[in-house]
C-alpha cells in the first residue's frame, strides 16, 4: 500500500493552524510549533489555552520530533504541558530554545531540545527540514522547507520582509527563491495582517521615532514598555540610552528574564556600565535613567499596570515622567491598556502611544510581502494559515489574484486532515479543540466548570438547604435560603420569602423517603424555583437545592 | 449673599461628563442629558449602566427641567429610570423626543416632553437655553448656548463639521460666531476624536463608497447592517436602493422601530412602493432586495449576528449575499464583530467592512474641526467633557496650543461640583457614580453583588452544609460539600475528602451553642479552607458554610 501526505491541524479558538501542525507520512510524524492562546470573554477565570493533543498522544510512537519555527508563546506554550507526558526530541534556534527552557526549568519539566541554526537541514526519517531565517517581532524566527516524499512544504511561519533590520539580516529571499524555482508542493503562509496593503514598516523606524523622543525629553525620566521577546526593540532602546547618556533598569518578571537570556547568547548587546537594578534607580537623577518595562498591553499585575495604580513600590510615577508604550493593544485588550493610559496621565505623567507617534511596528507581513513569498515560492498547492476564517477567505483571495486556481487552494479548519498529493484534500477529522487550562497551570479544566463559571457570572446562585429526617423523610425546621450574586429586583425579601414558602410547601407533601425520591423532589424544586424567578426577574441563577438527612 | 454658578458632574464610567451635567444657580437646577453607558468587562451580567441621580432627587425641587443634546443612547438612555421618580419637564428635538418617548411607553412611564426646535431659545427663570443645529450621526442633534446670569456657556454636545450633510444643514458655524463675538463665559466642548488629526470625512462620501458596492454586485442580495439611530445612513441606503431599482426590508426591532418613527416625521423619506416586511422578502428575487439590519457591532440576540450563526429564520445567509458592515466595532466589541464576520464568510457571503473598504464615517469632530469651534467661541474658560482622561488631557494641550492660559482650563472627574464666574475652580464633590441596572431593567445592583459575581466566575463556589443538635452544639451526620465551577488540579475527590475531614475536625471541637460562636466558627471554616485550596490549587472559590441547627 501506498503511504500517503497528511497534515493535521490541531487546535486554536478563533485563529486556524496556528497553534500546532501535525505531518503525517507512513509510520512517521513531525509536528511544527506547539503554543497557546488566551482565553476570550466567554471563559471567566481560564488563564490559559491549548491545543488538545489526543491525537499526538495516541500516536506517540510515530512523533519523530516537534520543530519550532519561534519563541512566542503562541508557539512555544503548549509544549510543557505536551513534553510532562511525550518524549520526544524538540528542534529550535537559539533564542526559542532558551525560552522554552525557562519554562521548563520552572515546571521540573526535562526534555530533549536540539539547536538549529539557520540555514541548517535536519534529517529525520522520511523528512527533512530546513530552518530558512525569517524577520519578525523576535529574534530567531525562522520559516520550514520540509522535504517529504510527495515532494516539498513550504511553511513561512510568523514572518515579515524587513529590508533594514535590526541586529540581523533580512528574510533569506534569495534561499527561498532556490526552494521556489526547485519546485514546492505546498504553500503555508500566515495571514495576520492580510486586510492591510503595502509593507510593514522596518523595525528602524521605530529607533527613528524613539530617538525624537530621546531628544524632545532630555531632563525626564523615560518609562518604555514593550514586549519583552521583542529583542531587536529592547536592543534599540539600550542604544538610545546609551547614545543620550542614560542607565537601563528592566523592570517586570518577564522583562528581566528574558533580557538575561538574550544578553547570555548574544542577541542583546547591553554595555556592563549602562545595566542598572530596578532595586537600584533611587539615586539615579530622572535624566539618566531609562526603565525597560512589561506591561505594554495592559496586563493584571505587570509593572505598567501597578506604575498606573499606585501599587509599584520600585517605580512611583509623577509628572517628571514621559512613558511610552511601545505596542499595540491586541484586540480585545484595549480598555485594559487604555485604563493604564488614563491612570499614568492622572498621575502627572506624559503618554506617549501608538495612536500618537509610530512607535510600533507589526511583526507580520502585509499584503504585498506576501505577494513576494507566493511569487517567490510558485507553490503548487496553498494552505492559509495563521488567521481567524475572514483572513484565511482574504488570502484565498489574493492567491487567486496572482493566477492560482481555485480547486488548488484549500481554507483548513481546526481538526480537519488533509491529504496532499496529485490533489490536495479533506481526508477526514481529528479530535481536537481548546483546552482550558486553570489554576496552577497544570489542570485542565472542562465544559462543564466553564458553563458553570458563565451562568454563576450572569446570575449568580441560590442555595436553599433543608433539613428532613432520613427514616420519615419529614421535613425538620426552616428551610434556608442563601443567594449570592443574585439581583432581586430591589425586593430580596419578599421574594426570597415567597420562594421559601414555596418550597416549603413543596417539601412538605413531597416523598423524601428513597433516595430516588430525594433526587426528583430536588429536580422539582429547581424547576419550580426557576420558573418562579424567571418570571419575577428575569434570571436564571444557578439553583443548588441541598436536602441534609438527620437520621436519630 | 450672592448667587453662585455651579457645574455637577455626574454619572459615567471611563467617559466623563458625557452622560449627565447638571448647572446650579441659587434655587434653579437645569440638567443637560441623562444617558447610560454600556458595562465592562468588570461588571458581569450587568445589562446598562446608569448615572447616580441622588444630588438631582435631593434636589428635585429645583430642577427646571432636562435639555436633552441628541437621542443617543448616552445622552437619553438615563430618562426612563430618572423619570419614574422625578417629574420634570424635558427638552429636546423632534426625533430625539420620539426615542425617548418610545422608551417611556414601553415602560409605561408618563413624562412631559416639550418639542423644541434647533433655533429656539427657552427661558427658565434664570436660565435661557438655545438650541443650536449640529451634524452628528443622528438626526436632529444640538449644541447648546445656555445664557447664565454669570455669563453664556456655550456645550457642543456630540458634534462634527459635515459641509456635505445628507438631508438637512452642516453647522450652524454663523450662529456659533455670533454667540462668540457676544462673549462666552465657558466652552465644554467634546472630545471623542481628539486624538485623530484632521477633519472626519462627510457622510455623503459613505453614500458614494456604497454606490460603487451596489453597482458591483447587482446580481446579489445586499444586506447593509448599521446603527438605527444614523437616519442620514438609513437614507442614503434608500436612495440607492431606489436608483437600482431594489425593494428595501427593516430587520431587526430597533431597526424597525426607528425607521418607522424616522419616516412618521418625515425626517427618514421611502418612497411607499420601496418598502417590503422582512416577512414577505421569500418572493423577491436577491438583485431586487436591499435588507437594512442591526447588529452591526456583533450584539447577541441581534439580527446579523443570528443570521451568521443559522438562527434567523426570516433571512437564511448563502453565497449570493453580499454583506456590508456600515460601522466600525467600538472598542471592546472588536471580537464580537469579527466573530460574526467570520461566520458569514462560512456561509458563504460575501463581507465588507470597514477595514477593507470606507462604508462609515464617525460622528465625531476631530483636531482641526475642534479648532474652529475652539476659534469661534473664544470663551473666556474651556472644559473638556466626553472622554477619558487620556481624551480630555488631550483637549486642553489643544486650548492651550491656540493660546488659552492653563489656569482657565479644568479637567473635570465624574462627580465634581465646579464653580465658574471670575475664575474657574473646583469647589466640591457630589454623590455621583455609576448605577449598575440588571435583570429587568429597574433593578439597581449594587457593588458587592458585582463582586460577588467576579468571584464566582474566577474561581467558583464551594458550598459546606453541616447540621448540628441546636441544643447541645453536636455535630449530626457528615459535611456535605458542593463545588460548582472550582477547578480541583485534576484530583477533585481527594481534595474534597481532606477539606471534608479538616472541616469535620474543626467542628468537632468547635463551641456551636450560641449563635455568636456559631458565627465565628464560620469564619474559622472559611478561612481555613481558603488557605487550604489557595496553597493546593492556587484559587480562591467562594466559601459559604451553611450550619443547619435542629432542635428536637
Amino acid at each position: 500500500m501506498k503511504n500517503n501526505l497528511k497534515l493535521h491541524f490541531l487546535g486554536g479558538v478563533e485563529e486556524v493552524g496556528k497553534n500546532c501542525l501535525a505531518i503525517e507520512y507512513g509510520e512517521e510524524i513531525i509536528v511544527v510549533d506547539m503554543g497557546l492562546t488566551f482565553p476570550n470573554e466567554e471563559m471567566p477565570g481560564i488563564d490559559v489555552v491549548i491545543p488538545d493533543t489526543t491525537f499526538l498522544r495516541n500516536n506517540k510512537d510515530k512523533i519523530k520530533g516537534v520543530f519550532i519555527t519561534h519563541g512566542h508563546e503562541d508557539h512555544i506554550g503548549g509544549l510543557p504541558f505536551f513534553l510532562r507526558d511525550v518524549r520526544v526530541p524538540v528542534y529550535g534556534t537559539r533564542l526559542t530554545l532558551m525560552l522554552l527552557e525557562n519554562k521548563l526549568v520552572e515546571r521540573r519539566i526535562k526534555a530533549n531540545l536540539k539547536l538549529v541554526r539557520p540555514g541548517s537541514i535536519i534529517r529525520l526519517g522520511s523528512f527533512s527540514v530546513e530552518f530558512i531565517h525569517v524577520n519578525h517581532s523576535i529574534e530567531g524566527a525562522v520559516a520550514m522547507a520540509i522535504t517529504t516524499p510527495e515532494g516539498v512544504l513550504f511553511h513561512t511561519g510568523d514572518f515579515k520582509i524587513d529590508y533594514t533590520p535590526v541586529g540581523g539580516e533580512m528574510t533569506d529571499l534569495k534561499r527561498i527563491a532556490e526552494i521556489g524555482k526547485k519546485g514546492v508542493l505546498l504553500l503555508m503562509a500566515e495571514s495576520t495582517n492580510i486586510e492591510t496593503p503595502g509593507y510593514t514598516m522596518s523595525e528602524k523606524t521605530v529607533g527613528q521615532s524613539l530617538d525624537l523622543i530621546f531628544r524632545d525629553n532630555m531632563k525626564k525620566r523615560l518609562i518604555v514598555a514593550t514586549f519583552a521577546s521583542n529583542i531587536h526593540r529592547l536592543q534599540q532602546i539600550v542604544e538610545l540610552a546609551e547614545k543620550y547618556k542614560r542607565k537601563v533598569a528592566f523592570s517586570g518578571r518577564s522583562m528581566i528574564n528574558v533580557a538575561a537570556a538574550a544578553m547570555k547568547i548574544g542577541v542583546l548587546n547591553v554595555k556592563e556600565s549602562t545595566l542598572v537594578e530596578i532595586d537600584g534607580i533611587r539615586n539615579i537623577p530622572d535624566r539618566e535613567l531609562v526603565i525597560v518595562s512589561t506591561g505594554s498591553q495592559g496586563e493584571p499585575m505587570s509593572a505598567l499596570r501597578r506604575m498606573g495604580e499606585g501599587d509599584f513600590n520600585k517605580v512611583r510615577v509623577g509628572n517628571n515622567d514621559t512613558i511610552i508604550l511601545s505596542a499595540t493593544p491586541i484586540p480585545g485588550n484595549e480598555k485594559m491598556v487604555y485604563r493604564v493610559i488614563n491612570n499614568l496621565y492622572k498621575l502627572g505623567a506624559d503618554v506617549i502611544y501608538s495612536r500618537l507617534r509610530d512607535i510600533h511596528v507589526s511583526g507580520h507581513a502585509c499584503q504585498e510581502e506576501l505577494k513576494i513569498i507566493h511569487s517567490l515560492v510558485k507553490p503548487k498547492f496553498f494552505i492559509p494559515v495563521h488567521g481567524e476564517y475572514r483572513h484565511l477567505k482574504k488570502h484565498k483571495d489574493l492567491a487567486m489574484t496572482l493566477g492560482m486556481d481555485a480547486r488548488n487552494i484549500l481554507i483548513p479548519e481546526n481538526g480537519d486532515s488533509i491529504e496532499v498529493g496529485k490533489a490536495i484534500k479533506k481526508v477526514g477529522r481529528i479530535q481536537s479543540g481548546a483546552i482550558l487550562v486553570d489554576g496552577l497551570g497544570f489542570d485542565e479544566a472542562d465544559g462543564l466548570l466553564v458553563k458553570d463559571r458563565k451562568q454563576l457570572a450572569e446570575d449568580g446562585i441560590l442555595i436553599l438547604v433543608a433539613t428532613i429526617n432520613g427514616l420519615s423523610g419529614e421535613l425538620i425546621g426552616d428551610v434556608e435560603l442563601i443567594p449570592r450574586g443574585v439581583s432581586f429586583a430591589g425586593q430580596p425579601e419578599k421574594l426570597l420569602i415567597e420562594t421559601r414558602n414555596s418550597v416549603t410547601q413543596l417539601l412538605r407533601t413531597a416523598d423524601l423517603k428513597s433516595y430516588a425520591a430525594r433526587m426528583e423532589t430536588k429536580n422539582q424544586i429547581k424547576r419550580q424555583v426557576r420558573n418562579q424567578l424567571q418570571r419575577k426577574i428575569k434570571q436564571s441563577p444557578m439553583i443548588i437545592p441541598i436536602i441534609m438527612e438527620i437520621v436519630d
